[in-house]
C-alpha cells in the first residue's frame, strides 16, 4: 500500500548539523578526563566477556537478517515475523559454530529482542528432571515448549489456579481440564503461535481429593500442520506494552487425556498400581529456580539501566540550549545540557546506580553460586527432602537469607531500573520521545521485570517476613550467625547510647548508617506486628518500606565491599577507583538524601547532615564526576548496533541519524494523502478505500 | 497475508469466569456505598457538558468509522488511516449536525486519539491577527495547516533558531532558508503528510542584521496533487512512543520566497518601502497563547489520571487473589485486590489526586480568565505594548502570578498525572502490560504533555524567578498585594516564634503548614542566591524542589478552599461533602508524608506529626474510602468506548472482554508458524517467504 519515501534531494543532501558537530563534542568528552575505559570495562565485564562479544558481533555482522533499521516501523505481525526469522537464524548459527550457552545467550543480549524462542530455551528447557522423556527432542527443537504456569484469574497466587488434572484409574491417563474461562492459560510466552507442546500447571486430583499444582507435560499442536490438537483452544494473547516480538499466549483443554508418564515429578504423582498420591520428595529444585531466575534480574539490573543512561549520556553532552544565565556576555554558543545540574542530578546519580547495581548483582549470584556449591557439599536424601525456602521455617540459613536477599533485591533492583530508564529518557526532552531514541522501545520491553516473577510490591513481604523473624531470633538472645542478625544484634545494644555516623567524611560510616536504619525498621515493624498485634495487612505499608531500606543497605554494602577488594584496587588502578569512590559516595548519600526521613527518624543521620548531604556533598561529587561522564558511559562498551539508538551513537552523529531514519527509511513517508475533509477519499495513491469503506471494513 | 483467527469453538463459548463474577463484585461495591454518584458528576463537569455528552455520544455511536476494536492491533500505517477517515467523518458530523466548538472538542475528547487535524485546529487556527489571509480558508479546511516552530537542533530555546527568512528588498519577498540540517523544522505536528500550509518560525534578517524569530506563513505542498512544492523537503518524522495517529512532520526549504504580507505580526514587520524593521507592538498575544494552553494542561491533568484510577479501581475490586493472612480459616475465598493496604495506597491516593488537580485545574482556569477579563478592561494602546510576562520585570501583578502558577501547576499536575497512570498500571499485576487495559496506550499518549509547553524542569525555573522576586520585594517593606507575598510576609513576622500547626486535626492548618513550608523555601533559596552569590545553575535543584512545594501548596489551598465554598457544599450535600473531606486530608497528609524532610527542616511539622500522619491518618482515611472507592470512580462518568479498556469495563465483564479480544478479534492467531529452526519456512500459509528472503527485504 505504501510505496518507498521520495528520495532525499541533493542540496539536503549537503546540509550538515550547525557545528560544534557532535563527533566533535564527543570527541573533546573524551578528551577531558584520563579514565582508561577498557581497564574498567574489563573489570565490569573480563576480559574474556569482551573477546566473547567481538567474535558473536562478527558473525552477527555478516547476516542481513540482523538488520534492525525497520524494527522501530514495523507492525506487531511484521516485527513478530522478524524475530522468528532471526530466531531461526541465531539457533542455525549457533549449532553451525558450536556456540557454548553463553555464546548462544549474548548473542540473543545482543540482538536485545525477546524472540518466540525464547520461553523455549528458558523456562521449557528449565523445568527439571522427568523432563528426559522430552528433553533430547526439546534440545533439538523437534518439538518447542513453553511453561503454562499463569492463568486469566490467576498470576501471582500459583494454589488458586483453575486448571485441573483428572486422575482417570480406568485408563490411568490424566484429564486436563479447563472448567472455567478464568482457568484459561495466559501470558504464556511461546505459546501464542509457537509451541507443539506445553508444560502445564495444573491442580492434581485423585478421587475428587485435590493435592495442588503439578506440572504436566501436553502436547498443544500437531507436529506436522501445527493446528491446534481436538478439544485445544489455543492464540496468542494480542498486543502488549512491548515484548511484541513474543507470542505470549493462552490455551483452554476441554477434558484433554494425557498418559501418566506426561507428569512431571521425579518422585512424586500417582502409583499406577494403587491409584496413590505419593508425596513430593523436593520442591526446592522449582523453589531454587525461581531463586535463580530473581538473581539473574538483580545480576541484569545495572546493565540495563546503563543502556538509558549511555544513550541520554552522549546525547546531553551533544545537545546544546540556552547559555548559561550567569555566562560572561562575550561566551558565545550555548551550553551542554550535560551541564545543568537539574540534568546531572537525574543522570549522574542514575550512572552511579548502573555501578551498584551491577556490583551487587555480582555479589547476588555469587551468594546464590555459594549456595549451590554448599548444597551439593552437603546433600543427603533428608537434606533434599526438605521443604522449598517459601515453606521454610527451619533448615539451611543460607537458603533463607538467599531467597529473602533475591526477593529484596529483585524487587528494588528492577524498580530502580526501569524508574531510571524513563528518567533518562525524558532527559533527552523531545527526541527522548521518538522511538529512534532507542530508550522507550526498551523501557516498554523491560517493564515486564517489574511485575514478573514477583511482583515488586509483594515480594516485599517475603524480605519483612525474614528480617521479622531475625529479629525475633536476636531478642531471644541467639548468637548471630550471619550479617543480618549481627545488624539487628548491633543496633539492639547501642540504640540507648544513639548513633553518631560521619556519612559525609567516612564511607564505612554510610554503610554503617544504612545498617542502623534498617535494623531500626525492623524492630518497629517487629513491636507492631508482635506487641501491638497489627493484622499483616495494615504492615503491608511498613513491610514495603523496611524491605527497602534493607536492600538499600546491601546495594551500599556489596558496592563498598567492592571497591575494598583487593582485585578492585588491582584492576581499576588508582584514577579509576578514586572515580568509583566518588560515584559511590554520590549514589549513597542522593539516596540517603531522598529517604532522609527515615534516616533521621531513625537517628542514624542529623537533619544537618543530610541538609549539608543535599548542598553541599550531591553538587561537589556532580560537579567532580562530571568531566568524567562519557568515558564512563564507555566503559559499559554497548555496540551501537545493540543500542539501536539515533541519540546514542558512540560517534555523536545524532542529528544525521534521526534525520536519514525519519527521511529515508519511513514507510509513512511513501503514501500521499488527501487531506480535505470534504473529500472521503484517503490516499491518493490508493482511492480505492474511503472513509465509508474504512468503516464498514472497521466493524468486520 | 494473515487471515482471519480460527472461530471459538462451542466448548468455549459455554465458558464463564469462576464465581463471584466481576459484574456481581460491582454490583456489591455500588451498594455498600451511599454516595450519589450523579450529584458528583454534575458537580465535576456540571448538568450541561452530561447532556452534551449523551448527545455527541449518540451521534458517534451511529457510525462504524468510530468503531475502535482494531486500535490495539493496528501497526502506525493503518492506525493514522483509521484517524484520518475519522478525522474527516468528525469534521463532516460537525458541518452537518453545526456542532459548536465545544461540541467538536469534546467528540475529540471520547474519540480520544490525536488525529491528523488536530494541530490544525489547535495552533495554526490559534495563531493570531493577520491570519485574516488565511484564516477563511483555513476554517474551512480549503488549506490544512500546522505550526512548524521547534527544529532538530532546538526546542526550548525558541531565539536559538536556526530557520532564516531574509528580507529582498530587490522584490520585496522574504527568502525562508534552512542552512543547516539541524535547521530542519521537526515535531510539527500535521505538517508529516497532511498540512498545505504551514506557520513557520523563522529569524528575519534585513540587510545581515537578526530581529528575531518571527511567524511566516509558508505553503508547502500543492493543493492539487498534494506533493511538496519545489525546494521543500517535507515528510513524517517516524514512530514514537505514543501519538502515532498523528504525522509529526520534519520540513527543510532551499530558498523558498514567500510575498511580504505572509510575515504574520499586525503592528510588526518590515516597511516597504524604508525596507525597515517596525518593532512588534505586542507580544503577550503569544505569551498568552502559551499560558491558556498550560493552564489547559492543568484543567485536564485530573481527567487525565482519572482515566487511569477508574480502570484500576474496578478491575482490583473484580481481581481477588490470595487470602488474607489473617483471615479465619473458615473464610472462604480469595481477597478483592482493591483490600490490600499495599494497593490502597497506591490508588485512593491517585484518586485523591484526581480531585485535587481537578479542583486545582478550574481556579487554574479562572485566574486566566480573570486575568483576560481584566485585560479587556483595561486595555490602553499602551499597556498592551508591554512585553509579554516572561521578559516582564514590572507591570501587570497578576499577569506575573498567572504566569508563574501556570508554569508551576502546568509542571506538577502534569508529572502527577502521567506518573500517577503508571502506578495505575502496575496496580493491575500483569494485565495491566496487555494493551487492553487500556492505560499502556493512553500513557504513552499522555507522556509528551511533561516535556511540551515548557519541560516539567525547566518551566521551575520561572517559578523560582517569580517567588525570589516576590520574596525580595516582601523584605524591601512592600506591602503585600497577592496570596503569595502574604505568605511570604507572614513567614518572615512570626519565623522567629515558630509555627505550630494542628495538620492532623484542622484542614485549615494543613494549608498554612503548606504556605510555610513553602516561604521557607523561597527565602533559603534567596539567601543563597542573593547572599552567598550562589551561580544560577548551582541552584537548579533548589529551585525544582521550591516550585514543587509552592505548587502543592497550591493544589492544596486550591482543594481546600473549593470544600469551603457555599456551591461546593450546596452541589455535594453533606455525604458527598464528608467523603470530599477526607480525600482532601488523604491527598494533603499522603503528600506531606511524602515530602516529610521539607515539612520538619522547615519546622512546619514535627517529626511525630509526620509520623503519626504515616502510621494512623493516611491509613484509617484508607480505611474510610474503601467502601466507596466504585462509586467514586464512577462518579467520573467515562463510556466505556471511551477507555477502550477490558479492564476497566463499567460493568465488571474483565475476563470475558480480555477472552473475547485476544480470541476473535487478534489477526495474529490468523497466521500458522512453521516453528522449527531447521525449516527456513516462516508461515506455513505464505511459504514464499523465507529466512534468507526476509533478510534480503530487511537490508532494502
Amino acid at each position: 500500500m505504501s510505496k518507498n519515501p521520495a528520495a532525499t534531494p541533493d542540496w539536503v543532501k549537503k546540509l550538515k548539523p550547525s557545528g560544534p558537530q557532535g563527533s566533535e563534542l564527543l570527541a573533546i568528552e573524551r578528551n577531558k578526563s584520563n579514565l582508561n575505559v577498557k581497564r574498567v570495562s574489563e573489570f565490569l565485564f573480563t576480559k574474556e566477556e569482551l573477546l566473547r562479544k567481538d567474535r558473536i558481533l562478527e558473525i552477527l555482522n555478516q547476516h542481513d537478517v540482523f538488520d534492525k533499521s525497520q524494527n522501530y516501523f514495523d507492525g506487531r505481525i511484521d516485527r513478530f515475523k522478524a524475530s522468528l526469522a532471526r530466531a531461526k537464524k541465531l539457533r542455525q548459527l549457533s549449532v553451525q559454530n558450536g556456540w557454548s550457552k553463553e555464546d548462544f545467550n549474548l548473542a540473543n543480549e545482543l540482538l536485545s529482542e525477546a524472540t518466540p524462542y525464547r520461553l523455549h530455551d528458558t523456562m521449557f528447557l528449565g523445568t527439571p528432571e522427568q523432563h528426559e522423556l522430552f528433553l533430547k527432542k526439546a534440545e533439538n527443537m523437534e518439538i518447542i515448549g513453553c511453561y503454562a504456569q499463569t492463568e486469566l484469574g490467576h498470576g501471582s497466587n500459583v494454589r488458586g489456579l483453575e486448571t485441573v488434572a483428572i486422575w482417570d484409574p480406568s485408563d490411568k491417563t490424566f484429564v486436563i481440564h479447563s472448567p472455567t474461562l478464568t482457568a484459561s492459560k495466559w501470558w504464556i510466552g511461546t505459546l501464542g503461535r509457537m509451541a507443539t507442546h506445553a508444560v502445564v500447571m495444573a491442580q492434581l486430583v485423585i478421587d475428587k481429593k485435590p493435592y495442588g499444582p503439578h506440572p504436566f507435560v501436553v502436547q498443544i499442536r500437531d507436529m506436522k500442520t501445527h493446528q491446534p490438537l481436538p478439544n485445544i483452544h489455543v492464540g496468542d494473547i494480542g498486543p502488549k506494552y512491548g515484548f511484541n516480538t513474543m507470542d505470549n499466549g493462552f490455551v483452554l483443554f476441554n477434558k484433554v487425556k494425557v498418559p501418566h508418564v506426561n507428569l512431571l515429578a521425579k518422585f512424586s504423582g500417582v502409583d499406577v498400581k494403587t491409584n496413590q498420591y505419593r508425596k513430593p520428595a523436593s520442591a526446592s529444585l522449582v523453589y531454587g529456580t525461581l531463586t535463580f531466575v530473581r538473581s539473574t534480574i538483580v545480576q541484569d539490573a545495572g546493565k540495563t539501566l546503563a543502556r538509558g543512561v549511555v544513550i541520554a549520556t552522549r546525547y546531553c553532552a551533544v545537545r546544546r540550549q540556552f547559555k548559561d544565565r550567569d555566562a560572561p556576555p562575550e561566551e558565545k554558543g550555548e551550553t551542554q545540557v550535560l551541564n545543568y545540574k537539574m540534568v546531572q542530578i537525574r543522570l549522574l546519580t542514575n550512572l552511579a546506580a548502573t555501578f551498584a547495581l551491577h556490583f551487587t548483582g555480582k555479589a547476588m549470584m555469587g551468594l546464590y553460586m555459594e549456595n549451590q556449591a554448599k548444597m551439593k557439599q552437603t546433600a543427603t536424601p533428608d537434606s533434599k527432602r526438605g521443604a522449598g525456602p517459601e515453606e521454610m521455617h527451619s533448615g539451611s540459613e543460607l537458603l533463607a537469607d538467599l531467597h529473602a536477599t533475591s526477593c529484596g533485591l529483585k524487587s528494588l533492583a528492577s524498580t530502580i531500573a526501569a524508574e531510571g530508564l524513563e528518567v533518562c529518557r525524558r532527559a533527552c526532552g523531545g527526541h527522548g520521545y521518538s522511538s529512534f531514541s532507542g530508550i522507550g522501545p526498551f523501557f516498554a520491553d523491560y517493564l515486564p521485570t517489574t511485575t514478573w516473577e514477583g511482583d515488586n510490591y509483594m515480594l516485599t513481604q517475603q524480605v519483612a517476613r525474614y528480617l521479622l523473624k531475625s529479629a525475633r531470633s536476636v531478642i531471644k538472645g541467639d548468637t548471630p550467625t550471619n550479617d543480618t542478625t549481627k545488624v539487628l544484634r548491633n543496633f539492639l545494644d547501642r540504640q540507648d547510647m544513639g548513633a553518631a555516623f560521619d556519612v559525609l567524611g567516612s564511607d564505612t560510616d554510610i554503610v554503617a548508617a544504612y545498617a542502623w536504619r534498617a535494623a531500626y525498621l525492623t524492630f518497629e515493624a517487629l513491636k507492631r506486628r508482635d506487641e501491638l498485634k497489627m493484622p499483616w495487612n495494615d504492615l503491608l505499608v511498613d513491610f514495603y518500606r523496611l524491605s527497602k531500606a534493607h536492600s538499600q543497605y546491601l546495594v551500599v554494602k556489596n558496592f563498598h565491599a567492592t571497591l575494598q577488594a583487593y582485585e578492585t584496587r588491582q584492576a581499576l588502578g588508582p584514577a579509576g577507583l578514586d572515580l568509583m569512590e566518588k560515584l559511590f559516595r554520590l549514589w549513597a548519600l542522593h539516596t540517603l538524601e531522598t529517604e532522609a526521613s527515615e534516616f533521621y527518624t531513625s537517628s542514624a543521620c542529623t537533619v544537618r547532615q543530610i541538609q549539608l548531604a543535599r548542598t553541599n556533598a550531591v553538587m561537589n561529587l556532580l560537579e567532580e564526576i562530571r568531566p568524567h561522564a562519557v568515558r564512563l558511559v564507555d566503559a559499559w562498551d554497548f555496540p551501537d548496533w545493540q543500542l539501536d539508538s539515533s541519540l546514542g551513537r558512540y560517534d555523536g552523529k545524532v542529528y544525521e541519524d534521526m534525520f536519514h531514519r525519519a527521511s529515508e527509511l519511513n514507510p509513512l513517508n511513501g503514501i500521499t494523502v488527501d487531506p480535505y475533509p470534504n473529500s472521503d477519499v484517503l490516499y491518493k495513491d490508493d482511492q480505492s478505500e474511503t472513509v465509508k469503506d474504512f468503516a464498514r471494513k472497521a466493524k468486520l
